[in-house]
């Protein structure tokens, strides 16, 4: 158990859900200069507040411990399973306006996937508690084509739409996620337990929070915007008037992915969120899986049409000494990376997704290297 | 039998169906001079064209004898009860590009209701003749709520969400108006006879065809653009992927007026239409007659917001010449004005709505003033 992780986890069960000024603070000085400062208290004032009421509660080795027994693991932006460009999407909200807007500073695992790689391809598929039986045999059809073109379900792993979701991709022998609101060593529901051990199995189930924390309605809220942010799209296929998927469907929209909405009968309460969503435009109604994958993807990567000149006027200040570290003749990877440019790790693992994007680097087996 | 309502249903039986230059031509001479410049041919080539073929089978007299034994009326442009506010519409649409696009030159209707009355605020509610028991449940729940409110629903008095409709608005105790796409002589489809009967008691069966005409293909697309004419807006309650139902939407699309549908099961074949449309941003979702309402209506005359020079400038040839001729010191009737602006009576009548709504003109009991 390294010194590193330990701090990993420390912050984490600190930072007990979102929380920017901590993961900035991370990524500038590195987890264990930051678990330092937060123990000690030498922080700025919004982050001295935001950790007072447990920075003197240290559980990371009893919660690496837990997990481990578990099989399970905590990545962190370390592991190359990190799904930096997913969560890139974070960095476009205004965190003024969302609070709780922020990358997480870490996720609890437990299961046989790739966070990285099941993520890839990722559809959100959320509803009510409250399914309909038309709300269920919907879902288990558009997962079940889903998963056939390759494509993960990631949900809540409530009651409901998200239960059917999980379950019919398991049907399809595809992998599917479950970001819970709680530890990923409770299981809630506990109706579905057994369900959460097989997700496990094939995929994983995730969390923002350390072992043991119990869930609580602000975590589910926290919680949606993990989903959303692991996802390419998120599909509502039946939400009531007050229906949390809406939430879900709200983050998706704040990270500039696509909201869509399954209409349903008029006359059934189960679909009343989602008309109201399309009707304002805050959906696309969407009636066969191909409607979805139509919009959430595929992203190409390098179809930027503006030049290299244009594009290097684009890039943050941490993603230009990144681009500018990189050599053009052999590839490096990110720890000598980190060193070149004086980056931390996490802010490599930040910038290289959007230098990806827009074509100005390359990535082999050995590592990375700046193109033309 | 006047001379002049001979002309007229001469001219209608020899147009049979949209003729946008034969509407052009009787509203600069006058419905006599136009029958007589027919008969003779004595027309532009483009006209002598279309009136070629039935310009020699004069049967006003017989079609108008027929009607008045069934109790029914041609209505002209001559009449109080013309509909020239909604049919205005068809002045917006681009003739060009919809060659069938015309305001019709009269109506053949059987029926108590006053049509400028009944179509006053009114909705067409179409749809596919195979209405499932969903459609069907859902038309009645609509035009239940929509005559509680006082709006009259139209449509085409088919199989399927249109009989449906009919119905619904007779058994709420409402005029309802069928635009048929054959003689309002003939009962079509014959299995509605009944039903027919039970509409002309109460509202009104109305046809652009002379009496005896049979029902055709390129009737019933131009009928749909009456159903759309006469009314607000058209609401989709289920439709096929090729329902004749979205043709008639398209036509209220091309009128300016809001076309609305009712979203269903995905996995019904009758909800594909619906769906297409509003995936398409051809259609605004509805869930709820009040979200019909909200939509289609009311439009609140004289609430421009431009001032009375701008007004001027925005009126047509036509509308000016008829604003000017109006005194501002006493009221007079459509007869004088035609006489003052030297306009014929059916562009007098197509003009007054337009100044009304614009807040140019006033009507008492006695007639038609000039405002400030």
């Amino acid at each position: 158990m390294s010194a590193r992780m330990l701090a990993w986890a420390y912050l984490s069960q600190v930072a007990l859900g979102p929380c920017a000024p901590l993961v900035e603070l991370v990524a500038s000085v590195g987890p264990e200069e930051a678990a330092r400062a937060v123990r000690e208290a030498a922080l700025p004032e919004v982050l001295r507040t935001r950790t007072e009421a447990r920075r003197a509660l240290d559980t990371a080795e009893r919660d690496l411990e837990r997990l481990d027994r578990l099989g399970g693991r905590l990545i962190t932006p370390d592991d190359e399973e990190w799904p930096a460009w997913k969560l890139l999407g974070f960095e476009g909200v205004d965190a003024r306006r969302d609070r709780d807007a922020a990358v997480p500073l870490a996720l609890w695992a437990i299961g046989g996937g790739t966070l990285v790689e099941v993520t890839e391809r990722a559809v959100a598929v959320v509803g009510t508690r409250a399914a309909s039986g038309y709300g269920e045999h919907v879902t288990a059809r558009f997962v079940e084509d889903l998963c056939g073109a390759g494509w993960t379900v990631v949900s809540g792993a409530a009651y409901g739409i998200d239960g059917v979701a999980h379950r019919a991709a398991l049907a399809a022998g595809a992998p599917t996620v479950a970001v819970l609101a709680c530890g990923v060593d409770r299981a809630y529901p506990a109706g579905h337990a057994r369900m959460l051990r097989d997700i496990a199995d094939r995929g994983l189930v995730v969390s923002e929070y350390s072992p043991g924390v119990a869930p609580a309605r602000h975590r589910f809220l926290a919680r949606n915007r993990l989903v959303a942010g692991l996802s390419d799209a998120v599909l509502v296929v039946e939400a009531g008037a007050r229906s949390g998927a809406r939430n879900t469907a709200a983050w998706s929209g704040r990270l500039g992915r696509p909201v869509l909405a399954v209409p349903g009968p008029v006359t059934s309460a189960a679909s009343v969120g989602c008309h109201r969503m399309i009707r304002d435009g805050d959906a696309q109604l969407v009636a066969r899986a191909e409607d979805v994958m139509a919009a959430a993807g595929p992203i190409t990567p390098g179809e930027s049409e503006a030049g290299p000149a244009r594009r290097l006027d684009s890039l943050s200040a941490v993603e230009l000494s990144v681009y500018e570290a990189l050599p053009t003749t052999r590839a490096i990877g990110v720890q000598e990376l980190s060193e070149q440019s004086g980056q931390p790790l996490a802010a490599v693992r930040g910038a290289l997704p959007t230098l990806e994007l827009e074509g100005l680097v390359g990535r082999d087996e050995t590592g990375w290297s700046r193109r033309r």
